[in-house]
């Protein structure tokens, strides 16, 4: 079975094409640029060269039929028709508290989508663009959906409410919802198989960091709490994004500069962390660079970016009464192994004996970075949110 | 040498007169209702009746003039002269980035806390009329500014600043400040007393929790974070304050309810917190007592209150990267039983081995509950930041 799964931005799309059968990816690529008449097709099949075209591509369908195109292409593809393509497996930013789990799209799955824009209004009406240029290239495929906030549905009220009006809750939906729950479910997962114990037993801190960047206690297999919340902003210093801060900032920065409830959200949104604070960059390896050049705003940015991951580790700990095992991943959680040895270092007193070594070696693969014996383990899991979405949709159409 | 306490409010002014040659407190009391022809003033001297006078006050000098009236008074009184107060001491909000510890009071002190008004448009202008009124009142008396703020200005600049564009610090003074500054700094130094081990090697969590709440990470006797930000806002969750959220909350709740600024600002300081979750009270005691008759309300306005301060202890033990004991103080602090239990039962996992029966002995007094031989130590120290107030008073005007 062969199972195509989508991930719609509003002006480009990720594909990845899987065979169930043997856990293996056919294809994968890109349309960037939807919209303008110089968008960008890039087509990675795994056993051909790669494609690239640039041409008119104005709406979703129109890059779903490329996709499609390129996917049965005579010279870069790797299906004979379309019909090979057994279901479509999409990514959709928000899931309210309707969506505890994957499911099957029809029409009252839609709707309830569409209720949900108000929550994510970049994110969710160019999935819902996706389900629908995949519903017209492809009429009767079964598609599913994979929410990034349902494996954060398990949360307890105290985690998940805000002490404000609960008029707000009621009336607006404000509450904790979490993000990067594909990811956080995932690399939970693989750190159970990996350290050899049943994932029921295990108190994990899963560390996602990448441009956006979010931690998730996780006990049992369930998320408890976790740093992203009504909206990706809160938590972790990011690239661009401030996570936490004193709420009484925003209506005073509004105030001292006269904005407005959009720019003030842009502020916070696009123009803070790494980049606010470096003055060069969002991107770790930047920041990173630089600090080794000597530049005292990029150390600070890195030492701020660290101290906060650092405080949601020993909180998240505190919040399970124990830690068993911290999971780095994502981009830069994966990579820069100068943040990973910041963390762990200055975090001996939870019994997490660093392994410098293995943290320096094996890049791209599952490993464990503290020493044997130690209390509590460190591990790094690159992480694979495409391939949850092709078993969450497998697993809804096989049955 | 006897020393006179103040700390004024806006419509409110306490005091406490202090015997610094022998640590005795002569006489307290308040004025309620500054501006009203039905304020009451209340005067507790130490041996003798009480006192209550209710009449037309309608500013701070005048305020002054009956405090001194009290103190002088043929029947409640404890002074035979008004020469008798060597100094006054005065406890002001917010000090800013200028002030890092205690000053006696020059035009120059005067310019700088005005100022500071736009940080703390509420507590810093109260302060002022406290001092211009004792100016009027007893002419050439040393007085001296003791800022709630000061003893955190050793936190480092990871802990203090915020990731969002760094013109918002250098033209508006946007970060973390921290409050309850004199309180941490009290508990810190009895603590180590306590514990019978020099402050200098101690890494301590003190958990201010009264009507507002504030944690703080104290290690060798200095601040190295806490959890109000740039406003008392930020942080646990507090009687009637939301303390962290995600900041997206803001403008959205803005625009949902078409709020303005001064309006949100109400909504999160006066009208969240315990009060909004349990839809009964901002009082712990009350909401304890319900929670016990069953409210559920009650119950998870509780347990969110508990939630929030156990992640700021694991969140600071990780900052310190250790942790020898956790100091408990102020109102509820000090007097809920029941909250320190649901803390440092689900702490277990730090090292702490909490004894119940020590907690439930011995209130009012400093004390240990956890058992002999616990790792990480618990404590109980009623604040008291009057006598700080003129423990620094007392040292600057000595000289």
């Amino acid at each position: 079975m062969n199972i195509l799964v989508i991930n719609a931005g509003s002006s480009s799309l990720k594909y990845q094409l899987f065979n169930m059968e043997n856990d293996s990816v056919l294809a994968k690529g890109k349309v960037e640029r939807i919209g303008m008449d110089t968008a960008i097709v890039t087509h990675e099949p795994a056993d051909k060269a790669e494609a690239r075209e640039v041409g008119e591509i104005l709406e979703h369908t129109t890059a779903i039929r490329k996709v499609l195109e390129m996917l049965l292409h005579a010279q870069h593809g790797v299906l004979g028709a379309i019909e090979e393509i057994d279901a479509v497996g999409h990514r959709v930013v928000h899931g309210g508290e309707a969506f505890k789990s994957s499911v099957l799209v029809d029409d009252e799955v839609k709707r309830e989508i569409k209720r949900l824009f108000d929550l994510a209004p970049l994110h969710n009406p160019a999935a819902m663009l996706g389900i629908a240029a995949v519903e017209a290239n492809m009429p009767g495929v079964p598609q599913a959906v994979v929410f990034d906030t349902a494996f954060h549905q398990t949360m307890p009220a105290p985690a998940y409410l805000y002490p404000v009006p609960m008029a707000l809750y009621r009336k607006h939906k404000v509450r904790r919802y979490g993000f990067h729950g594909t990811s956080h479910n995932y690399v939970s997962e693989r750190a159970a198989v990996f350290l050899g114990r049943p994932l029921e037993q295990l108190k994990l801190v899963t560390c996602h960091i990448g441009n956006g960047a979010s931690c998730a206690a996780i006990v049992g297999g369930r998320s408890v709490d976790t740093s992203m919340g009504m909206t990706p902003l809160e938590g972790l210093m990011m690239g661009t994004r401030s996570g936490d801060l004193d709420p009484a900032i925003v209506p005073y920065a509004m105030g001292k500069e006269d904005l407005t409830l959009s720019e003030i959200s842009s502020m916070l949104n696009k123009h803070s962390g790494l980049q606010a604070i470096s003055g060069l960059s969002s991107d770790m390896r930047e920041i990173v660079e630089a600090m080794e050049a000597g530049d005292r705003n990029a150390k600070l940015a890195f030492d701020m970016y660290e101290y906060r991951i650092r405080k949601y580790i020993g909180a998240y700990a505190a919040a399970m009464n124990g830690l068993d095992a911290v999971v780095f991943t994502a981009g830069v959680g994966e990579n820069s192994a100068l943040l990973r040895k910041a963390v762990c270092e200055q975090l001996s007193f939870l019994g997490i004996e660093f392994d410098e070594e293995a943290n320096l070696t094996g890049r791209g693969l599952e490993k464990r970075i503290t020493k044997p014996g130690s209390k509590v383990e460190v591990l790094v899991i690159p992480t694979n949110e495409e391939w949850m979405i092709a078993r969450d949709t497998y697993a809804l159409v096989k049955h």
